[in-house]
């Protein structure tokens, strides 16, 4: 099966899921569908079903607590383009949350994302330990949370402190591994600990996942400065506008492009032990390093 | 041991747990804090320690998960209060979280808050089987979420639909059941979950806690006619000048105060089946009745 298709396989498989929660239409059920189906590239839940095909589970039993994590991303988008926040007005080339529903039902709706994303990581499986799912809890909320990605997101709204070039990257490296790194983690390791992953598995995961999340933010930034604003479906150029640090600014471009090629290949060297078994996520690594949107 | 004895050491376990998080000073912990240990009454963890003890569980190994509905229902404050839904500046007599610590911080430390709240629920306990926990993570979600406290601000944040005033009252009790009574009767369910209850005591402990829950509220809102702002350590009056739909101002005084006694009879009455034993679940319910604050 090409990548593509197993992408796909692996999409339908968390979208199917998603869409067969019992949605209404009410205000809270349309804010939150808004955003969750909103044109998402459901990266973590398809991580996540990858690690627990990899390491021996079965992608269509764990589909609702690998779509938990989506709605945990989702939540942490439309809360962080609130006016309070990072107050964007467009998101995936569609009006933000709180432009549509307004402020209220926007803080709501992600209140409501997160509490049913850690519902679903916490659904009873079959075949499944309970302790296994309870530890998924525990690894995904410990993401998710105040030591994860709502730290990484405190320390954004805050604005790095300054100092020298070296104290600069390392804040930038330190607030977006936790802001989009740990969650990535926790895609990987929800995956690998529902399927009865060992240790050694879990280990060489965790540095994959990293690996690429540091690389996923790079080429984030990247876009912002060199991607077509309607082909990313938000404005580019926003990070300069806003004098945000982000690696080309701190690093130019040309470097940044250099600790990109870096951290894709350590993802894929994280993969050694598996060898071809890992084709999938070496290719996830490759194609979110050279991704236009 | 007296009722004061009982509830002060209920509320001990729980402070000590809350306690012994490995809280930080950073700007994150200081947010999470301020309002965890802001002088809240514990009513929903010493509720869910108290059905344990009641249903042959041990309330002190289950004082962290209970400890985590406290995080959640401090969560609820902070985003309750943001100026895009209540806009309250003063919380139990001190300034709101928003006004300490921006309203970005605020939103963020309720974040955090959910998300460790649920994790604590998820928290493995010596003696108590994983599926349990994971029953627990259910119907506190369930109970905190989308379709409960949460659809309970939804609702209310939108504001009353009008129409006659049997309409209104049972737009109230719709309200009022999802935002209040819903999380106070899973906190019962959580205590008696976790301590291997059977169905029975279940479906008396949910009718004593929706009963409680629904008193409750009818005394909060009495208490903002006839309160002393100095006591409530909020303005009272604050809902007639919102002209918010109360009970008092729905139905007048005298059959608020008729209706707060029905809920609390029909609290006692849920405890019947365990008589003398349940004394402390039959002296909380009268006690939230006659409370001055």
């Amino acid at each position: 099966m090409s990548f593509q298709a197993q992408y796909a396989r692996y999409a339908a498989l968390v979208n199917n899921a998603l869409a067969s929660l019992p949605w209404g239409d009410d205000l809270m059920s349309r804010a939150m569908t808004y955003s969750l189906f909103g044109g998402g590239k459901r990266i973590r839940p398809v991580l996540a079903l990858a690690a627990a095909e990899l390491t021996g589970g079965d992608p269509e039993a764990l589909a609702l607590p690998a779509g938990g994590l989506e709605l945990i991303h989702t939540y942490s988008l439309i809360h962080d383009d609130l006016p309070c926040m990072d107050d964007d007005d467009t998101r995936r080339g569609r009006p933000a949350n709180h432009i549509v529903f307004g402020e209220a039902a926007a803080v709501l709706a992600g209140d409501a994302l997160l509490t049913l994303g850690l519902e679903l990581v916490a659904r009873p499986l079959p075949g499944v330990p309970p302790a296994r799912s309870l530890a998924a809890v525990a690894l995904v909320a410990g993401a998710a949370g105040w030591c994860g990605m709502v730290c990484g997101q405190m320390l954004d709204a805050a604005g790095e402190t300054g100092g020298e070039a070296g104290e600069r990257l390392a804040w930038l490296e330190r607030m977006q591994s936790m802001k989009t790194s740990a969650l990535l983690v926790a895609s990987a390791e929800l995956g690998a600990v529902l399927a009865g992953a060992g240790e050694a598995e879990l280990v060489s995961l965790r540095a994959y996942a990293a690996a690429l999340g540091a690389a996923f933010q790079i080429k984030d930034d990247i876009l912002d400065v060199e991607g077509d604003s309607s082909v990313l479906g938000k404005p580019a150029g926003s990070d300069a506008r806003s004098a945000k640090l982000t690696y080309p600014s701190l690093l130019g471009l040309e470097r940044a492009g250099t600790v990109l090629r870096q951290k894709t290949e350590e993802a894929v060297n994280a993969l050694a032990a598996w060898g071809e078994e890992a084709a999938f996520l070496r290719d996830l690594a490759v194609s979110a390093a050279g991704r236009e949107k």
